[in-house]
Protein backbone atom coordinates (compact mmCIF):
# COMPACT_ATOMS: atom_id res chain seq x y z
CA UNK A 1 0.00 0.00 0.00
CA UNK A 2 1.24 3.37 -1.04
CA UNK A 3 1.63 5.30 2.65
CA UNK A 4 4.91 7.11 2.26
CA UNK A 5 6.79 9.44 -0.68
CA UNK A 6 9.86 10.42 -2.17
CA UNK A 7 10.33 12.84 -4.30
CA UNK A 8 13.75 13.43 -6.05
CA UNK A 9 14.45 17.02 -7.07
CA UNK A 10 16.53 16.49 -10.18
CA UNK A 11 17.57 20.55 -9.87
CA UNK A 12 19.67 21.44 -12.57
CA UNK A 13 22.70 19.38 -11.95
CA UNK A 14 24.88 18.04 -15.36
CA UNK A 15 23.83 14.60 -13.90
CA UNK A 16 20.51 14.87 -14.12
CA UNK A 17 19.34 17.30 -17.17
CA UNK A 18 18.73 16.40 -20.45
CA UNK A 19 20.57 13.24 -21.87
CA UNK A 20 21.71 12.59 -18.23
CA UNK A 21 18.65 12.89 -17.27
CA UNK A 22 16.98 9.90 -19.74
CA UNK A 23 20.00 7.15 -18.01
CA UNK A 24 19.31 8.18 -14.50
CA UNK A 25 15.45 7.88 -14.81
CA UNK A 26 16.32 4.85 -17.04
CA UNK A 27 18.16 3.21 -14.18
CA UNK A 28 16.17 3.75 -11.47
CA UNK A 29 13.90 0.92 -10.84
CA UNK A 30 12.01 1.17 -7.31
CA UNK A 31 11.73 -2.33 -5.52
CA UNK A 32 8.72 -1.01 -3.21
CA UNK A 33 5.03 -0.34 -3.94
CA UNK A 34 4.56 1.63 -0.11
CA UNK A 35 6.06 5.16 -1.66
CA UNK A 36 5.14 7.09 -4.04
CA UNK A 37 7.27 8.01 -6.16
CA UNK A 38 8.09 11.67 -7.99
CA UNK A 39 10.56 13.55 -9.77
CA UNK A 40 10.93 17.00 -10.22
CA UNK A 41 12.84 17.76 -13.45
CA UNK A 42 14.30 21.14 -14.82
CA UNK A 43 11.14 22.81 -16.91
CA UNK A 44 12.91 21.53 -20.26
CA UNK A 45 12.84 17.37 -18.86
CA UNK A 46 9.07 17.93 -18.13
CA UNK A 47 7.28 17.32 -21.30
CA UNK A 48 9.37 13.61 -20.64
CA UNK A 49 6.05 12.66 -18.12
CA UNK A 50 4.61 10.04 -19.76
CA UNK A 51 8.29 8.54 -20.50
CA UNK A 52 8.97 6.82 -17.42
CA UNK A 53 6.08 4.89 -15.55
CA UNK A 54 5.89 4.36 -11.80
CA UNK A 55 7.37 7.66 -11.53
CA UNK A 56 4.53 11.18 -11.09
CA UNK A 57 6.64 14.03 -12.63
CA UNK A 58 6.71 17.38 -10.87
CA UNK A 59 7.29 20.94 -11.79
CA UNK A 60 10.24 22.88 -9.41
CA UNK A 61 8.24 25.99 -9.58
CA UNK A 62 4.77 27.49 -10.25
CA UNK A 63 3.41 31.21 -10.57
CA UNK A 64 0.33 32.75 -9.32
CA UNK A 65 -1.03 33.71 -13.14
CA UNK A 66 -3.25 32.75 -15.19
CA UNK A 67 -2.68 32.08 -19.08
CA UNK A 68 -2.25 35.20 -20.36
CA UNK A 69 0.74 37.68 -21.01
CA UNK A 70 3.07 36.69 -18.78
CA UNK A 71 6.84 35.81 -20.82
CA UNK A 72 8.84 33.38 -18.92
CA UNK A 73 6.59 32.35 -16.14
CA UNK A 74 5.14 28.82 -15.53
CA UNK A 75 1.32 28.53 -15.55
CA UNK A 76 -0.13 25.82 -13.35
CA UNK A 77 -2.72 25.10 -16.58
CA UNK A 78 -0.01 24.54 -18.70
CA UNK A 79 1.11 22.18 -16.81
CA UNK A 80 -2.10 20.57 -15.93
CA UNK A 81 -2.36 19.90 -19.73
CA UNK A 82 1.24 18.31 -19.87
CA UNK A 83 0.17 16.10 -17.11
CA UNK A 84 2.17 17.61 -14.43
CA UNK A 85 -0.39 17.87 -11.01
CA UNK A 86 2.15 19.11 -9.04
CA UNK A 87 5.31 21.34 -8.26
CA UNK A 88 7.91 22.01 -5.66
CA UNK A 89 7.20 26.04 -4.42
CA UNK A 90 9.68 28.37 -1.85
CA UNK A 91 12.68 26.19 -2.53
CA UNK A 92 15.79 27.22 -0.59
CA UNK A 93 17.36 27.88 -3.77
CA UNK A 94 14.20 30.03 -5.38
CA UNK A 95 12.35 31.69 -2.92
CA UNK A 96 9.33 33.31 -2.88
CA UNK A 97 7.44 35.86 -1.00
CA UNK A 98 4.80 35.54 1.53
CA UNK A 99 1.85 37.58 -1.15
CA UNK A 100 3.43 35.26 -3.70
CA UNK A 101 2.88 31.47 -2.05
CA UNK A 102 -0.39 32.58 -0.40
CA UNK A 103 -1.72 32.96 -4.09
CA UNK A 104 -0.19 29.97 -5.73
CA UNK A 105 -1.51 27.84 -2.14
CA UNK A 106 -5.28 29.29 -2.87
CA UNK A 107 -5.16 28.68 -6.69
CA UNK A 108 -3.68 25.18 -6.47
CA UNK A 109 -6.84 24.27 -4.05
CA UNK A 110 -8.94 25.48 -6.44
CA UNK A 111 -7.37 23.40 -9.80
CA UNK A 112 -6.62 20.74 -7.14
CA UNK A 113 -2.81 21.11 -8.07
CA UNK A 114 -0.03 19.67 -5.23
CA UNK A 115 1.98 21.91 -4.08
CA UNK A 116 5.11 20.70 -2.20
CA UNK A 117 5.91 24.03 0.22
CA UNK A 118 9.61 24.13 1.11
CA UNK A 119 10.45 25.85 4.35
CA UNK A 120 13.25 26.62 6.13
CA UNK A 121 12.03 27.54 9.78
CA UNK A 122 8.93 26.74 12.00
CA UNK A 123 7.46 30.05 12.19
CA UNK A 124 7.41 29.22 8.06
CA UNK A 125 5.62 26.36 8.82
CA UNK A 126 2.84 27.77 10.88
CA UNK A 127 2.40 30.71 8.69
CA UNK A 128 1.43 28.88 5.84
CA UNK A 129 -0.40 25.21 6.92
CA UNK A 130 -3.72 26.84 7.08
CA UNK A 131 -3.66 27.02 2.94
CA UNK A 132 -3.05 23.31 3.85
CA UNK A 133 -0.51 22.71 0.61
CA UNK A 134 0.02 18.58 -0.16
CA UNK A 135 2.97 18.88 1.71
CA UNK A 136 5.21 20.69 3.92
CA UNK A 137 8.95 19.86 3.09
CA UNK A 138 10.94 21.31 6.05
CA UNK A 139 14.65 22.16 5.26
CA UNK A 140 15.85 23.37 7.70
CA UNK A 141 18.79 25.98 7.08
CA UNK A 142 22.04 24.76 9.67
CA UNK A 143 20.99 21.04 7.65
CA UNK A 144 20.92 21.98 4.08
CA UNK A 145 23.70 20.28 1.74
CA UNK A 146 26.06 19.09 5.53
CA UNK A 147 26.74 16.13 7.16
CA UNK A 148 24.21 16.01 10.27
CA UNK A 149 21.82 13.33 10.42
CA UNK A 150 18.82 15.10 11.17
CA UNK A 151 16.95 11.74 12.64
CA UNK A 152 19.53 11.02 14.58
CA UNK A 153 21.21 14.46 15.95
CA UNK A 154 18.17 16.62 15.90
CA UNK A 155 14.64 14.36 15.65
CA UNK A 156 12.99 17.36 17.80
CA UNK A 157 13.28 19.14 14.18
CA UNK A 158 10.81 16.82 12.82
CA UNK A 159 8.69 15.76 15.88
CA UNK A 160 8.30 20.16 16.29
CA UNK A 161 7.02 20.42 12.46
CA UNK A 162 4.92 16.84 12.48
CA UNK A 163 2.85 19.00 15.62
CA UNK A 164 2.62 21.96 13.81
CA UNK A 165 1.04 20.02 10.86
CA UNK A 166 -1.47 18.18 13.28
CA UNK A 167 -5.38 19.22 12.44
CA UNK A 168 -4.20 19.63 9.31
CA UNK A 169 -4.38 18.13 5.56
CA UNK A 170 -0.45 18.64 5.05
CA UNK A 171 2.13 16.05 5.24
CA UNK A 172 5.23 16.58 6.14
CA UNK A 173 8.51 15.78 3.77
CA UNK A 174 11.88 15.68 5.62
CA UNK A 175 14.05 18.07 3.47
CA UNK A 176 17.78 18.20 4.53
CA UNK A 177 19.40 15.95 6.81
CA UNK A 178 18.59 12.57 5.28
CA UNK A 179 21.97 10.17 4.69
CA UNK A 180 20.28 6.85 4.66
CA UNK A 181 17.70 4.15 4.99
CA UNK A 182 17.49 4.89 8.98
CA UNK A 183 17.17 8.50 8.88
CA UNK A 184 14.18 7.64 6.66
CA UNK A 185 12.97 4.87 8.92
CA UNK A 186 13.16 7.39 12.26
CA UNK A 187 11.74 10.53 10.10
CA UNK A 188 9.00 8.46 9.25
CA UNK A 189 8.51 7.40 13.30
CA UNK A 190 8.83 10.36 13.98
CA UNK A 191 5.40 11.34 12.23
CA UNK A 192 7.10 12.76 8.98
CA UNK A 193 5.21 11.26 5.61
CA UNK A 194 8.30 10.74 3.21
CA UNK A 195 11.54 13.15 1.95
CA UNK A 196 12.38 15.18 -0.30
CA UNK A 197 15.83 14.70 -1.99
CA UNK A 198 18.43 15.59 -4.33
CA UNK A 199 21.94 14.90 -4.14
CA UNK A 200 22.10 11.96 -2.24
CA UNK A 201 20.47 9.68 -5.36
CA UNK A 202 21.23 12.32 -8.20
CA UNK A 203 25.20 12.66 -7.50
CA UNK A 204 25.51 8.69 -6.08
CA UNK A 205 27.85 6.79 -7.56
CA UNK A 206 24.48 4.18 -8.54
CA UNK A 207 21.34 6.34 -8.01
CA UNK A 208 19.03 3.10 -8.14
CA UNK A 209 20.74 1.78 -5.34
CA UNK A 210 20.88 5.05 -3.36
CA UNK A 211 17.41 5.35 -4.42
CA UNK A 212 16.19 2.20 -3.19
CA UNK A 213 18.41 2.05 -0.09
CA UNK A 214 15.86 5.43 1.27
CA UNK A 215 13.23 2.91 0.96
CA UNK A 216 14.40 0.52 1.80
CA UNK B 1 18.48 37.65 -48.02
CA UNK B 2 18.07 37.32 -44.37
CA UNK B 3 18.47 40.81 -43.32
CA UNK B 4 15.56 41.53 -41.31
CA UNK B 5 14.75 39.96 -37.64
CA UNK B 6 11.13 38.87 -36.76
CA UNK B 7 10.50 37.75 -33.18
CA UNK B 8 6.93 36.39 -32.01
CA UNK B 9 6.68 36.08 -28.39
CA UNK B 10 4.14 33.34 -27.54
CA UNK B 11 3.97 34.37 -23.71
CA UNK B 12 1.92 32.28 -22.24
CA UNK B 13 -1.51 33.22 -23.75
CA UNK B 14 -4.11 30.06 -24.08
CA UNK B 15 -4.09 30.79 -27.88
CA UNK B 16 -0.36 29.90 -28.12
CA UNK B 17 0.76 27.19 -25.30
CA UNK B 18 0.19 23.45 -25.50
CA UNK B 19 -1.72 22.47 -28.33
CA UNK B 20 -2.88 26.06 -29.02
CA UNK B 21 1.32 26.90 -29.68
CA UNK B 22 0.94 23.42 -32.43
CA UNK B 23 -1.92 24.83 -33.83
CA UNK B 24 -0.44 28.58 -34.31
CA UNK B 25 2.62 27.22 -35.37
CA UNK B 26 1.45 24.73 -38.04
CA UNK B 27 -0.81 27.41 -39.49
CA UNK B 28 1.82 30.06 -39.76
CA UNK B 29 3.75 30.05 -43.27
CA UNK B 30 5.99 33.20 -43.34
CA UNK B 31 5.99 34.21 -47.53
CA UNK B 32 9.83 36.18 -47.12
CA UNK B 33 13.04 34.95 -46.64
CA UNK B 34 14.01 37.98 -45.99
CA UNK B 35 13.69 37.61 -42.13
CA UNK B 36 15.32 35.11 -39.58
CA UNK B 37 11.91 34.49 -37.87
CA UNK B 38 12.19 33.44 -34.31
CA UNK B 39 9.56 32.37 -31.95
CA UNK B 40 9.71 32.18 -28.19
CA UNK B 41 7.59 29.86 -26.78
CA UNK B 42 6.27 28.63 -22.84
CA UNK B 43 8.96 26.69 -21.55
CA UNK B 44 7.26 23.70 -21.63
CA UNK B 45 6.58 24.07 -25.55
CA UNK B 46 10.53 24.36 -26.17
CA UNK B 47 11.48 21.29 -26.53
CA UNK B 48 9.20 21.12 -30.13
CA UNK B 49 11.92 22.93 -31.42
CA UNK B 50 12.54 20.26 -33.92
CA UNK B 51 9.08 19.84 -35.39
CA UNK B 52 8.67 23.71 -37.21
CA UNK B 53 11.27 24.00 -39.96
CA UNK B 54 11.68 28.18 -41.09
CA UNK B 55 11.17 28.97 -37.18
CA UNK B 56 14.24 29.03 -34.83
CA UNK B 57 12.90 29.00 -30.90
CA UNK B 58 14.73 31.32 -28.34
CA UNK B 59 13.87 30.67 -24.72
CA UNK B 60 11.59 33.64 -22.73
CA UNK B 61 14.08 33.83 -19.82
CA UNK B 62 16.97 32.82 -18.82
CA UNK B 63 19.25 32.68 -15.96
CA UNK B 64 22.76 33.43 -15.09
CA UNK B 65 23.86 30.12 -13.30
CA UNK B 66 26.05 26.97 -14.82
CA UNK B 67 24.33 23.38 -14.17
CA UNK B 68 24.45 22.90 -10.33
CA UNK B 69 21.76 23.21 -7.85
CA UNK B 70 19.59 25.25 -8.67
CA UNK B 71 15.86 24.40 -8.23
CA UNK B 72 13.57 26.25 -10.76
CA UNK B 73 16.19 27.85 -13.02
CA UNK B 74 16.44 28.08 -16.23
CA UNK B 75 20.43 27.43 -17.67
CA UNK B 76 22.10 28.26 -20.44
CA UNK B 77 23.55 24.73 -20.84
CA UNK B 78 20.83 22.90 -20.84
CA UNK B 79 18.85 25.39 -22.98
CA UNK B 80 21.90 24.85 -25.55
CA UNK B 81 21.48 20.68 -25.03
CA UNK B 82 17.92 21.35 -26.91
CA UNK B 83 18.53 23.43 -29.81
CA UNK B 84 18.04 26.69 -28.39
CA UNK B 85 20.22 29.09 -29.06
CA UNK B 86 19.23 32.21 -27.62
CA UNK B 87 16.61 33.77 -24.81
CA UNK B 88 14.59 37.08 -24.75
CA UNK B 89 15.40 38.57 -21.26
CA UNK B 90 14.08 41.68 -18.90
CA UNK B 91 11.39 41.68 -20.58
CA UNK B 92 8.44 44.40 -18.99
CA UNK B 93 6.57 40.79 -17.75
CA UNK B 94 9.62 39.60 -16.20
CA UNK B 95 12.56 42.03 -15.36
CA UNK B 96 15.55 41.47 -13.80
CA UNK B 97 18.54 43.05 -11.76
CA UNK B 98 21.35 45.16 -13.48
CA UNK B 99 23.50 42.60 -11.51
CA UNK B 100 21.80 39.36 -13.20
CA UNK B 101 21.81 40.96 -16.57
CA UNK B 102 25.44 41.80 -16.75
CA UNK B 103 26.49 38.23 -15.88
CA UNK B 104 23.89 36.52 -18.71
CA UNK B 105 25.48 38.85 -21.16
CA UNK B 106 28.95 37.83 -20.15
CA UNK B 107 28.10 34.31 -20.26
CA UNK B 108 26.05 34.27 -23.34
CA UNK B 109 29.09 35.85 -25.27
CA UNK B 110 31.12 33.12 -24.09
CA UNK B 111 29.03 30.37 -24.88
CA UNK B 112 27.71 32.39 -28.38
CA UNK B 113 24.11 32.77 -26.97
CA UNK B 114 22.13 35.07 -28.38
CA UNK B 115 20.06 37.54 -25.80
CA UNK B 116 17.29 39.57 -26.82
CA UNK B 117 17.78 42.23 -24.11
CA UNK B 118 14.58 44.08 -23.50
CA UNK B 119 14.66 47.95 -22.37
CA UNK B 120 12.06 50.61 -21.37
CA UNK B 121 14.06 53.12 -21.19
CA UNK B 122 17.32 54.95 -23.30
CA UNK B 123 19.21 55.32 -19.72
CA UNK B 124 18.94 51.27 -20.30
CA UNK B 125 19.63 50.44 -23.48
CA UNK B 126 23.45 53.03 -22.90
CA UNK B 127 23.29 50.83 -19.25
CA UNK B 128 23.84 47.55 -20.96
CA UNK B 129 24.54 47.81 -24.79
CA UNK B 130 28.45 47.87 -23.92
CA UNK B 131 28.22 44.56 -23.23
CA UNK B 132 26.32 44.11 -26.59
CA UNK B 133 23.39 41.26 -26.74
CA UNK B 134 22.89 40.23 -30.02
CA UNK B 135 19.56 42.68 -30.14
CA UNK B 136 18.33 45.33 -27.84
CA UNK B 137 14.31 44.98 -28.04
CA UNK B 138 13.06 48.67 -26.85
CA UNK B 139 9.60 48.53 -25.60
CA UNK B 140 8.87 52.19 -24.13
CA UNK B 141 6.43 51.85 -20.93
CA UNK B 142 4.20 54.10 -22.72
CA UNK B 143 3.59 52.46 -26.04
CA UNK B 144 3.50 48.87 -24.39
CA UNK B 145 -0.35 47.17 -25.02
CA UNK B 146 -1.33 51.02 -26.44
CA UNK B 147 -3.19 51.78 -29.33
CA UNK B 148 -0.20 54.49 -30.41
CA UNK B 149 2.17 53.50 -33.51
CA UNK B 150 5.67 54.01 -32.77
CA UNK B 151 6.97 54.88 -36.14
CA UNK B 152 4.47 56.96 -37.21
CA UNK B 153 3.63 58.87 -33.97
CA UNK B 154 6.75 58.78 -31.82
CA UNK B 155 9.45 57.71 -34.65
CA UNK B 156 12.12 60.00 -32.77
CA UNK B 157 12.19 56.82 -30.15
CA UNK B 158 13.41 54.47 -32.50
CA UNK B 159 16.07 56.73 -34.11
CA UNK B 160 17.29 57.63 -30.55
CA UNK B 161 18.18 54.21 -29.61
CA UNK B 162 19.50 53.57 -33.38
CA UNK B 163 22.05 55.91 -32.19
CA UNK B 164 23.22 54.44 -28.91
CA UNK B 165 23.77 51.06 -31.10
CA UNK B 166 26.06 52.64 -33.33
CA UNK B 167 29.22 51.43 -32.87
CA UNK B 168 28.04 48.17 -31.09
CA UNK B 169 27.37 45.05 -32.65
CA UNK B 170 23.95 44.70 -30.75
CA UNK B 171 20.73 45.41 -33.68
CA UNK B 172 17.70 47.06 -32.38
CA UNK B 173 13.74 46.00 -32.41
CA UNK B 174 11.02 47.81 -32.00
CA UNK B 175 9.16 46.12 -29.23
CA UNK B 176 5.87 48.18 -28.74
CA UNK B 177 3.87 50.34 -30.69
CA UNK B 178 4.09 47.93 -33.93
CA UNK B 179 0.77 47.82 -35.20
CA UNK B 180 0.67 46.83 -39.51
CA UNK B 181 2.92 46.68 -42.30
CA UNK B 182 3.94 50.15 -42.44
CA UNK B 183 4.79 50.30 -38.91
CA UNK B 184 7.61 47.69 -39.67
CA UNK B 185 8.80 49.67 -42.70
CA UNK B 186 8.97 53.17 -41.35
CA UNK B 187 11.15 51.38 -38.46
CA UNK B 188 13.24 49.71 -40.23
CA UNK B 189 14.17 53.09 -42.59
CA UNK B 190 14.65 54.65 -39.23
CA UNK B 191 17.79 51.73 -38.66
CA UNK B 192 15.65 49.28 -36.66
CA UNK B 193 16.54 45.45 -37.68
CA UNK B 194 12.84 44.07 -37.26
CA UNK B 195 10.22 43.73 -34.34
CA UNK B 196 9.62 41.95 -31.42
CA UNK B 197 5.84 41.18 -31.38
CA UNK B 198 3.31 39.31 -29.26
CA UNK B 199 -0.11 39.56 -29.31
CA UNK B 200 -0.49 41.02 -32.73
CA UNK B 201 0.39 37.85 -34.16
CA UNK B 202 -0.92 35.77 -31.30
CA UNK B 203 -4.62 37.19 -30.74
CA UNK B 204 -5.13 37.95 -34.71
CA UNK B 205 -8.20 35.71 -35.98
CA UNK B 206 -5.86 34.66 -38.57
CA UNK B 207 -2.13 34.65 -37.51
CA UNK B 208 -0.54 33.55 -40.42
CA UNK B 209 -1.91 36.88 -42.55
CA UNK B 210 -1.16 39.05 -39.24
CA UNK B 211 2.80 37.60 -39.62
CA UNK B 212 2.65 37.53 -43.46
CA UNK B 213 1.63 41.53 -43.23
CA UNK B 214 3.96 42.50 -41.02
CA UNK B 215 7.14 41.41 -43.05
CA UNK B 216 5.56 42.41 -46.25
Amino acid sequence: MVTKTIIVNMKNYAESTGKKFDTIMSAMKPHTNEYRKIVSPSFLDLYKEKSYAGFEFFAQHVDEYDRGPYTGKIIMENLLENGIRGSLLNHSENRVSQEKIRKILEKAREKDFEIVLCVETLDEARNYVKYEPEYLAYEPKDLIGGNISVSTSKPEMISDIVKISEGFSSKVLVGAGIKNGEDVEKALKLGAAGILISSGVVKATDPDRALNSLMK
